[in-house]
């Protein structure tokens, strides 16, 4: 019997979809309901492939209460810049969580991962970060690093911002394309450390291996969001910070096991803490956040289902006419 | 950096692609890759969701030399047909295996896994069953029985088949169909063992819970393929005949202990002769099929990534033209 689905572009998804609180709300409201239970998110399915130097990634989350459910994949083909594409495309699809028809096709490239990934990090800063933050620091110099600051500078409008990246230049346009969008002060730093020292605020987004934090660097009234560890593999913050740190959280706990922060510091035998508490769990006042302007906390982002479904079905619910229709 | 994106439809998908001895070859050439190695195929991703009656399975594989690889979501909502819609949905993803770009978003709500469920029963009949088959009966009158009698007369060109189900109408109006579409004789029969021990090939099209076929109903030159289990709990074949048979073969050995008829002989404890073959390493003599014309075959099916990507890449491949193109 066919029915309308809406195929939607990356480029009519930029022009109707940005990140803003409205979204923030979403997200933590789709945390919230990972901890309050009923959310059906299965482990996600990833595929190596590297005969193409590629990975390909699956997620989803049923979320009680939402309308639909989003099914996404995330291919990345790290030879893709080789010949002018971008290493990271995909899409979403989106499926009525009553009788599971297909109703659009987000051919996003990436682009509404990237808006949750963000909002995600306005969540974790909302939840966690001390209540003034005057200078926020960046270590990487991408799309996430903009984003992630831009997402912050939401929930925490400070008045600096710091970016270290290893290619100086890059930390330099990155620079200042914070300065010119938040219309704040912005600075490239060489040196990590001295960056997290003068931060009230910072967010790791690169693909390292090996720490790009130190646990030597925390100091009272920090707060970090370490959001590049999606993959087993990675590490981004020294293991020995998160014991040392008064808050650790996860976006998820059995996937930071796998592929977070948690996963190098469990391997190493310095978490002993045990099952550490979710970013919902806070939101919803389960687990204890922050409870002082000194208090050191780390937030390990690994990327969820819920933020998938929460992101599609929000494009969906607010431009319900979006995009090209097909019957089928 | 937008590119053309195919968006086909079912009824676009009816048009041109059919169950055809082309389509029968592309499947046994995936099975064969599936045995060969080198193809990365992960376990079916599962997502059970019991508030709307509901589950979704993804399956995908990556097969190399094959230019695409597909991601297919099927969707099943059980409560659909009390609001007038069918329970199977979904739809397939076709990415490029060099750069995971989408290169097509087939919307076909099942059609193509229909067809290349069945396109894998002629598989195993041509690898299986007794070179001489008069009469194919077959246990179910849903899509699934059709199109496995049609398949299966691919390549055993029957004179009679023969209909079973519960529904005495129902396996009249698929005898009936059966009959107009392939000219032969057709009959429905109430009494299964009968359907059985009067046939050279009998395909089981059920989603039964409980043994539909049973191990006494075994005789010489008898074929047997199983395509209904393809979930935890289904069971169509008594688990005895499987070690009763001359012949035992998965589709995917690790799937079918999981999901198929192996599952439940392993479960009571029937089976006792280690990994049995996959159907790959039948096509690709690696195993011995049938070896005289009184044997016992029995194939255990229960739908494979490597299936879907096939046929996906197959229709993009004989039909890059098709479908609405969508700049994204």
């Amino acid at each position: 019997m066919p029915h309308d689905i809406h195929i939607v572009t990356e480029a009519e998804l930029r022009d109707i979809v940005t990140l803003d609180l409205a979204l923030v709300d979403v997200i933590e409201r789709a945390f919230a309901a990972l901890s309050e239970g009923g959310v059906v998110m299965p482990p996600v399915l990833s595929m190596d492939l590297p005969q193409a130097n590629g990975e390909v990634d699956v997620k989803t989350a049923f979320i009680p209460g939402v309308e639909s459910f989003a099914i996404k994949v995330s291919p990345g083909f790290f030879d893709n810049p080789k010949i002018g594409l971008p290493s990271l495309n995909g899409l979403m699809i989106l499926f009525s969580a009553k009788t599971g028809l297909v109703e659009a096709v987000f051919l996003d490239n990436g682009y509404l991962t990237d808006l949750r990934t963000a909002a995600a990090g306005a969540v974790a800063a909302r939840q966690l970060a001390p209540a003034q933050v005057e200078t926020a620091g960046v270590i990487g110099a991408g799309v996430q690093a903009r984003l992630q600051i831009e997402a912050a500078h939401l929930v925490r409008p400070f008045s600096r911002v710091l970016v270290h990246a290893r290619d100086a230049e890059k930390a330099r346009a990155c620079a200042a394309d914070l300065g010119q969008r938040l219309g704040v002060e912005a600075e490239a730093v060489a040196d990590p450390a001295a960056l997290v020292a003068k931060s009230q605020l910072v967010v790791t987004t690169t693909p390292a291996r090996e720490p790009v934090l130190m646990a030597d660097w925390l100091h009272p009234g920090l707060h970090i969001t370490a959001m590049g560890s999606d993959q087993e593999g990675k590490c981004e913050i020294e293991p020995a910070a998160l014991s040392r740190a008064d808050v650790y959280v996860c976006d998820r706990g059995s996937q930071c096991a796998e592929r977070g922060e948690l996963r190098a510091a469990l391997a190493a035998g310095l978490w002993d803490r045990g099952t550490p508490p979710e970013l919902g769990d806070v939101i919803l006042g389960r687990a204890t956040g922050r409870q002082s302007e000194s208090d050191v906390t780390i937030c390990d982002l690994t990327g969820t289902g819920v933020q998938d479904t929460a992101i599609a079905a929000h494009v969906r619910a607010r431009f319900p006419g979006a995009g090209t229709v097909i019957r089928a």
